[in-house]
Order: C-alpha cells, then structure tokens, then sequence
C-alpha cells in the first residue's frame, strides 16, 4: 500500500510502477484529479469513506483519505543505474544498512529536494521498501532513482571503476565537508543510525569527511547529517 | 521512562533533572560507569537483564540495556527562559505544534551539535516531554534548554520586545536562508510537519525564509529543514 496525498500522487505518475487500485474519499479524489490524469494512469478509483480506509490499512491513519495498491518498484542491477546517471556528473549516496523508514524516507525526500542523482541501498539489515518509507518519502520514493546491492565490497568498487570517488561520513574525520572541493563524480556512504559506519565500509572509502559541530562526543540523526551533507552539496561554489 | 545509554547518561548530568533507579545490565553498567560519576548522581542501580528491562519498557527493545526512571522536566517561564540566554546573542527555534517525537528529538539532537542557545515548544498539538523524544534526541533533551508556551502570539511580542527578530520557514517565501545577514538575536519558527506554518504564525513573524530548493513542489522532512537551518547558521561567516 501506498497512503497520503503526495505519495500517492508520485506512484500514480511513476510509469515503471505497477498499480491497481486507488482508494479515496471524494474529497481526496477531487484533490487528486488536480493533479493527476487519471485516464493516463492505467488505474480504477473506488471510493470509501475514511473509518473504511482506516481498516484497509490496519489501523495507519494518516492516510489524508487515500490509498493506492501497488507492486514494489523493480531496482536495476547496479551496473545499469550506473549507465543511466550522468557519465560526467552525478551524486549518488550509499546508505550502509540503514533499517529506520522514516530516516531513509526522509533521505529520499531530501534527495530530491536537492537534486541528488541516485540513492543505492544495501539489502542485508536495511529497511525494504514499504509503506511507511513512500509516505516518510512523499512523492521522492518514486522520483529518485535507487537500487539495491548484496555485497558493499563489490559495489564500491564497481563505483570507483566508473570513476566516483567515495567519501565515508564519520564524525571522528579529521577533514570537514566545508573543507573540500568535490569531484563531479562523488558518492557519499552513511552508516547506520546506532553502530555508524561499519569499519570493512570505511576501510573502502576514499576519504572520510565529518560535519562540524561544536559538540565532538555527539552525533547528529542520520537524516539531518544527510540532509545537511545535500543541501551543502547543491548550494557549494 | 529515559532509555539507551546517551539518554540516559544526559538525564544522570542534568541536575536539574529529577532521578530515581537506574535499572541496568552488568554490560551498560560498566560502559556507564565509564562516563558518569555515580555517586554524584545521586541514583540508586539496580542489575537486571534485558529481557527484565524489556518487560519494564512494555516492549521497547531499543534499549541497550538501560533505562532510568525519571521526572519530566520543569519547564521556567518565558520570561526566565529568556533572561537565561545571551542578551547579545541567541538563537532560538520555535517549534510551532510538531507532534513527532522522533522529529522533535532530532531537532534538540542537531541544536546541540550546532550550538542553538534555546528552543520552544508550544502546548497545544505537540508532542509533550516522553521517553521517545528523549531517545530520539540522545542526550540532548537535558542538555539544550527549552520552554513550553500557551499562546504563540504573546510569547512571539515578548520576544520581539526582548530584541528578537522572528523568521518564519515557508517553502513559498521569495528570500531564502541563504540571502540573509542575521541579526545577533534571531528567532526560526517551525510549522508542524503536515500542515506546515499557521497563517496566524506566519503573520506574527518578521520576514518569511526558504530553503532553496530544486523542486520548488516540495518541502522537507521538519527536522531535516531544521538540521539544515542550524548548520548554515553555525557555518556562516
């Protein structure tokens, strides 16, 4: 299921996501024919009220009146999300098992706030795509291109074969994002929320980098630091 | 209920803070015991498993094997809050009905990492001082201090009598973070995660701000907007 207004929106204009059915109050439904050409979309509309959205969803109820059934998007092997970014410049983050949906959620929602080219995501002790991460996500889950990989190891390397360089956050880093002129190839690997960065993921990277803070001992959520690390990025000289 | 070891170990520092047991595994113990002087805590410890503690929390798991029962914390007056803080130069964030602990908490997380002198909550449709915030935010509920308010309009003139120039955060102003000098004494508001500013807060400000974005559609995750606006304000020269 995909619920809420925004995300909804965005998996009904993804042409690679397969969809069924959009449930909505006709408030909802007028809303989303503001939106949306529903003839375009291959879908049927069946209206419900909201107590019975409620019960299709076991319960969520920020639901804004709507809901979608769909598939789960098909990610691409990675050497094909490669050959579909920019060959001259492009950023991609690397999120090492991140399990949190409303962290990566809002990662994917930054992402595309900030015109980042592609999230990768490993698939052992991460969170997979589900309903809770589209709606963290709004509409982003379907509008940024990611994929997901088995092995960090082979992944990195495949990047740095394809000319990114890799950068590790890690708030012990010696050098500070403000410190560095990127290269137009750059991926940035986030470790997760409670162990950080794993060490086997570090000893891969190029380069560590931290964001500066003025206390040392703390770390920051990790989708403020990414969110942070985004809008630096986009904003730099 | 205060859990994980940087909460709790923020809880123990604050003497502000009202403590009773710490109920811990012999495996936190020790990591505690490495960073708090106990007996200046004034609590008493007592040994338990994790599974006891999981019974305590009613399920939480995300404990590391510690938790600390506690008082929530006294909140001062606006008044008193305000003459605390630099009289020449403060920034405070204004947090107008956010009702995600997990948000909340990674605001108080980024603005001590970032310096921010003090943050405000309101009363009505918020969420109150819990044991989510507080892991949410590490330690840093007792560490960042802050206020709850009853009525946005009052507490927004006395600060603007206090010397307080308030910006509002609108994803649909024209000036954007990034154009502004800031005075030594300024104020962020916050509007809440799925409704954004109040019309009523967003006429009580000075000037409105955005955060400048490629898709003007789209707004951020609240505390990933915050994290950002915290950043740039301690990275600005």
């Amino acid at each position: 299921w995909i619920y809420g207004h925004h995300a909804v929106v965005g998996a009904l204009m993804n042409k690679n996501r397969v969809k069924y059915e959009v449930y909505c109050t006709s408030e909802a439904e007028k809303k989303l024919k503001g939106e949306v050409k529903l003839e375009n979309a291959d879908v049927i509309t069946i209206n419900k009220t909201r107590d019975e959205i409620d019960l299709l969803l076991k319960g969520i109820s920020n639901h804004q009146g709507i809901c979608l059934r769909v598939e789960k998007l098909q990610t691409p092997q990675l050497s094909d999300f490669i050959k579909n970014l920019n060959d001259q410049k492009s950023i991609i983050f690397l999120l090492d098992q991140l399990d949190d949906p409303q962290n990566v959620g809002a990662i994917f929602r930054s992402a595309l706030a900030f015109n980042i080219d592609g999230i990768i995501l490993t698939n052992s002790n991460s969170v997979t795509e589900n309903s809770f991460l589209a709606k963290a996500a709004s509409s982003a889950i379907d509008k940024v291109p990611f994929t997901k990989i088995q092995n960090i190891s082979s992944c990195i390397k495949i990047l740095k074969d394809n000319g990114y360089w890799i950068y590790g956050l890690d708030m012990k880093a010696k050098s500070s994002i403000t410190d560095i002129k990127f290269p137009n190839k750059t991926v940035f690997v986030l470790g997760s929320e409670n162990k950080g960065m794993r060490k086997i993921t570090a000893s891969l990277c190029d380069e560590s980098l931290k964001i500066k803070m003025s206390h040392n001992l703390e770390s920051l959520n990790v989708s403020n630091a990414a969110a942070i690390m985004m809008f630096y990025f986009s904003n730099r000289t």
